[in-house]
C-alpha cells in the first residue's frame, strides 16, 4: 500500500479539534453544547442583501478575473475609502477567504526556512499556513497581564535574524480581543522600515472596535512597501461560508507575486463575490447593529467573568473573543472534563485550550479562548456553565486567585 | 524595501497567459477575439438549479463541513453509483474547486522532493501546484499519431526511481482529448500495484465522453488504496465560477491527511455548494443535451482541421479540447501573430501554444490546443480565421503535409 506523505502527519491542527468527537458524543448523549470555542456567528448574514443576490440575474456561473470582479473590486475601494485608505482597485486582490490571502503572502514573500515573527497568543491556523509554505513561525509573547499589548521594539528586535522577513499581527486580534493603538503600530511601523521586513496585518476583524475606531496599518504613512492587509467578509457580514477574503497591498511586487498564485488556482468563488459586492451597499445600519450586539455580548461575558473567583480577564477592545486565565493548570483537560464529565441544568460549554494558540510550548495551560458568538441569553447561559464549572472542576488550583481587572484603559 | 520571495518568480504560468495583454490590446482595436484558448465554456449553467437556488431559504451563510455538505455528499455517492461506483459518503470530500483537490493530493500523498509521472501534454497548471507542493513533474511523453494513447507499460516503468509516488493522468484528457480504454487503464493498474503507487485521476470532464460511455478509474477492481480522483462541477455543469470539486478516496488514510488541510482552510464554498447540490437533481436531460452539444462542436472543429493542409489531428474522444499540429514551427510565435498580426472578416482567433503543455523542452512547438467552447456558428467562424491565417502565415513550413487521420477507432 502506497504511503501518505510524512508532512502531512505534522499539520498543524485547530486548538479545539480534538475535543470534537467528545462534543459529538456529548451531544450523542443528549447534552447541550454552548459553543464558545469556534468564530462561527450566530448573526443573520445582511437580509437585505440575501434577498438582492436571490433576484441577480445570472445564466453563466463563469470565472471571475483571479483577482476578483473589477465591479467588487472597485466597491471594496469606496469600503477602504470610508476609513480614509485611498487605494487603486488593483491593490486589492480577492481571494478564497482570509486563508487564501494568508498563504498567498506566505508564498510571495517568503521562501522555505525564511521566519515570521508573530506576538502569541495568535490564530492557530497561522502555524498550518506556515507548514504548507515550510515558513518558520517565530513567537514573541504577549501578557495577560497587560491586555495583550504588543512587546517592545527591543524585543521584537532580538527576534529579528538574517531568515526575518516579516512580523504578523491580527488587529483586532483573535484570540486576545486586543486592539493594538497607534502608538504599538508606529512601532511596528518603525522595525519593518528599519529591518526591511514586510508587516502583515489581520484585519478581518475591523468592524468589531468597540471603545475607538480601529487604527489600520493602511491608514500608516511610508509603509506602501511593506503593509499587507488580510482582510474577509467571513466575520464582518457573518457570512463565513461565502469564501470570500482579500489581500491589499500598495507594494507592485509583492502583487505580481501573488498574482502568479492567484491565476494558478483560476479565481474566487463567483457566488460569494456577488454575494460580497451586494452586502457592501449600505451597508453602515447593519454594521452598527451587529458591533452593538456584539459589543453587549463582549460586556456579558467580561462582567460574568468579574465575577467568577480566580478567574482573571482584560476587557478586549474588539473582534468577538476574550482571553481568559482560570484557576485550573490543564485546560486542555478542563475542556475535555467540560464535555465528558460536567454538565449543569443538562448543558455544558465548550471552550478553545489556551496552549493551542502558543507555539511557545509550556504557555496557555491556564488560559482558554471563549468566543462570544451567542446571543446575550444564551451567553448568560454558558456563563452559569461555567461559573459551575469551575466550581467544582477537581483540577482546580487554589493558588490563582488574582482578581479580574479592567486594563483596557492603559491600552487607549 | 523587502523583497518577494525567489519561489514565487518561478510559478509556471498557464500557457496562454503571456498571450492576454496582447488578446486585450487587439480587442481594444476593434477587433474581435475568439477565445478558444480557455475552458469556460458559453453554455448554460443548469437553469433550473440556477431558479431553485434563488429560491432557497437561508439566513446565516455559515462554515459548512470542511469536508462538505452532509447532504451533498450525499447526493455525490449517488451520483458516483449512477456508472456503478458504490462509495460511503466519507470517501467524498468536497473541496474548492478541482484545483484544491489537486493541491490536496500532493500535499497528502508527497514530500518535497518526490516524484509525480505524467504523461505529457497535461494540463499545465499540474506545473504549479507541484511548484507549491515543491513536488518534481517527471513526464512521460504521448505521441499525436496514436492519438495520444498512454505510453507502455515498459515506459513507464523506465521513469520510475525511487522517489516515484503517483502516476497523475487526466481522463478524458485536457489538453488531447484522449479518453482511456479500459487496457491502457489496467495497464496503469498494474504498473501502480507492482510499484506500489498512487494513481491519480483528474476526471473533471467524465461527463464528455462522445464515442462510448468513461471508464472510471473507481470502477477497477483492486486500487481501493492506490486511486484517487479529482472532480470538479465545473466543466460538467458549466459553473466553473462555483469553485466546488471533490476528491475521491477509498483508502483511509488518504483521506486523514487530506483532512487535515481541509480543516486549515476552514471550508469549501457555501453557496457553491447549495447550487451543486441543486444541479445533481434530475440532471440527465441536461448533461445529455450539453454532451450532444459539445459532441457536434467537436465534430465541427475536427471536420474544419482535415480541410486545413498541412494540419495533422486525431479525433479527440473526450473533454472538450483538441491539440493539433500545424505547418508552423513556433506555436508561441504564431499565437502572437494571430493577435498582434492577423485579421479576417474583423477577427482572429485565441490558441494556447503548445509547449507549455509539455514538461520536456522542445516539444509542442508545431502544436496547439483548441478549446471548443464556442457555440457551432462562433466555431465555423473561427475556424475560417485559422484555415485563412494558416493560408498566410508568414512562418509557415511547408514540409509538413502530413494529412488529418482520424485513428480514434483505434483507440476504442
Amino acid at each position: 500500500m502506497p504511503e501518505v506523505s510524512n508532512r502531512s502527519q505534522t499539520v498543524p491542527l485547530s486548538p479545539f479539534r480534538k475535543l470534537i468527537p467528545l462534543a459529538d458524543r456529548a451531544r450523542a448523549n443528549g447534552k447541550h453544547i454552548y459553543h464558545l470555542n469556534i468564530g462561527q456567528p450566530d448573526i443573520k448574514t445582511p437580509p437585505a442583501a440575501v434577498e438582492k443576490f436571490r433576484r441577480l440575474p445570472w445564466e453563466i456561473l463563469d470565472y471571475s478575473p483571479s483577482n476578483g470582479i473589477d465591479s467588487y473590486r472597485e466597491a471594496l475601494r469606496n469600503y477602504y475609502a470610508r476609513f480614509d485608505v485611498d487605494l487603486g482597485a488593483d491593490e486589492i486582490m480577492v481571494t478564497t477567504g482570509g486563508s487564501e490571502a494568508i498563504l498567498f503572502f506566505m508564498l510571495a514573500c517568503l521562501d522555505p526556512g525564511d521566519e515570521i515573527i508573530v506576538p502569541e497568543p495568535f490564530y492557530a491556523n497561522y502555524n498550518g499556513y506556515a507548514h504548507i509554505a515550510d515558513v518558520r513561525v517565530v513567537p514573541i509573547t504577549c501578557h495577560i497581564e497587560d491586555g495583550f499589548a504588543l512587546p517592545s521594539a527591543d524585543k521584537f528586535a532580538g527576534k529579528i535574524t538574517e531568515r526575518t522577513k516579516a512580523i504578523v499581527i491580527t488587529n483586532p486580534n483573535n484570540p486576545t480581543g486586543a486592539c493594538y493603538t497607534r502608538d504599538e503600530l508606529e512601532r511596528m511601523s518603525e522595525i519593518v522600515k528599519d529591518h526591511d521586513l514586510f508587516l502583515c496585518v489581520d484585519e478581518v476583524y475591523r468592524e468589531f472596535s468597540y471603545d475607538a475606531p480601529l487604527q489600520s496599518i493602511l491608514q500608516l504613512p511610508g509603509l506602501e512597501d511593506h503593509a499587507i492587509v488580510i482582510d474577509s467578509v467571513s466575520k464582518r457580514y457573518s457570512a463565513t461560508g461565502a469564501r470570500v477574503g482579500a489581500l491589499v497591498c500598495r507594494n507592485l511586487s509583492v502583487r505580481e507575486s501573488v498574482d502568479r498564485y492567484a491565476k494558478l488556482r483560476l479565481s474566487p468563488p463567483g457566488l460569494g463575490q456577488r454575494l460580497s459586492e451586494l452586502m457592501l451597499e449600505d451597508d453602515g445600519p447593519y454594521l452598527a447593529g451587529v458591533k452593538e450586539d456584539y459589543g453587549n455580548r463582549r460586556d456579558v461575558v467580561y462582567r460574568r467573568l468579574q465575577g467568577m473567583p480566580g478567574v482573571f480577564a482584560t476587557q478586549p477592545g474588539g473582534a468577538f473573543y476574550l482571553f481568559a486565565r482560570f484557576p485550573i493548570s490543564d485546560s486542555e483537560d478542563f475542556c475535555r472534563w467540560l464535555l465528558e464529565e460536567f454538565e449543569y441544568k443538562g448543558s455544558t460549554v465548550m471552550l478553545s485550550p489556551g496552549p493551542g494558540f502558543y507555539a511557545t510550548p509550556g504557555l496557555g495551560n491556564a488560559e482558554c479562548r471563549i468566543a462570544y458568538v451567542l446571543n446575550v441569553d444564551d451567553l448568560e447561559s454558558a456563563m452559569d456553565c461555567l461559573e459551575e464549572a469551575l466550581r467544582i472542576y477537581p483540577g482546580r488550583t487554589e493558588g490563582s486567585s488574582v482578581a479580574v481587572a479592567d486594563l483596557s484603559r492603559d491600552l487607549g
